[in-house]
């Protein structure tokens, strides 16, 4: 089972780097596969620590994908670095093994430290459907146009008879970042 | 802001009724719409009491429309009744007031009781999959057989991708139950 988390990790300048990650769990280990390049690959080779952030706030899925970085953050317990203050619950780990890879290195980890913040208030259709939007824009390269615009009208669907004020917000970073992608091939086409 | 949750009642005879339910909150107060006729209704009316279960475990969603009710529960705190032992957090309500309709009366409930038992351990696409085939079989009656399939082919990659043991149980169920469906459906047209 893949959970989807925002997995924060230290640069080297000591800021705090988000980024969300597909996180693999065996018992009290987990599995963190992050792409080649990528800095939390980089951060993870270098500091062997990392927090895995468990929230169902999907604004920072999306806002992670449309440029928007700034999340709060309150210092991590157990090891060095931070984690999300949006957290419902946090787990702080320590790099055990990495397996390389062409494509993503797997690394090997286990828990140090474990923490719940708040309780989990429920599943809701219109967050679901901002990730698969999220995962669907981090692939916007390499999609069809029809069928990210069929996805997309699938899953409006569940946001316009769900979501929150925070769900559209995170739903519409996501489709203007469509219509700009859109623009832009448009204009590099138009030059080509 | 609908939640999808498990709301547990009591029926007449004192046993725990189970229902998945979608849910409105607004500050300390909930909206529970249960359909015209359903048992909910009747428990809601007769005893003003009700548990909100919040859980991720798809099973029970799925096994609610598949004939499984048979999930553990625990007493509830401050009310009479019964909450989900997997709930990961629950809530215990008061009716305060019903508005009538038609199709669902909508109850304002007052929160009593609220308890955390155990952390959200992330997001999960599989189980966001489960929900929506969970919704779409609750309309099987009503929806083109064209649309089911094409919407459960969506549904079934992430399944695929990132699926557990219980969510692939989840799933499996709710197939077999689109199967008989269409089986029952063909023999009742043999034999119309």
């Amino acid at each position: 089972m893949i959970r989807e988390t925002i997995v924060t990790t230290l640069n080297a300048d000591g800021t705090v780097h988000i980024a969300p990650m597909g996180v693999k769990r065996f018992g009290e280990e987990y599995e963190i596969a992050p792409f080649k390049p990528s800095t939390t690959l980089e951060n993870l080779k270098r500091d062997n620590i990392a927090v895995i952030n468990f929230t169902d706030d999907v604004r920072i899925f999306a806002g992670c994908l449309t440029g928007r970085y700034d999340w709060p953050v309150v210092p991590a317990v157990k090891i060095e670095g931070s984690r999300l203050q949006a957290a419902l619950s946090h787990v702080e780990i320590e790099v055990e093994g990495c397996t390389d890879d062409k494509l993503r290195p797997r690394f090997r980890c286990r828990e140090v430290y474990r923490e719940t913040h708040a309780p989990f208030t429920g599943l809701n259709r219109a967050r679901a459907a901002v990730l698969e939007a999220a995962i669907l824009v981090s692939r916007i390269h390499m999609i069809p146009a029809e069928k990210i615009d069929s996805e997309i009208a699938y899953l409006q669907i569940a946001v316009d008879k769900t979501a929150g004020e925070e769900e559209l917000e995170a739903w519409n970073w996501l489709m203007e970042k469509v219509r700009i992608f859109r623009a832009q091939k448009v204009k590099s086409e138009d030059t080509a």
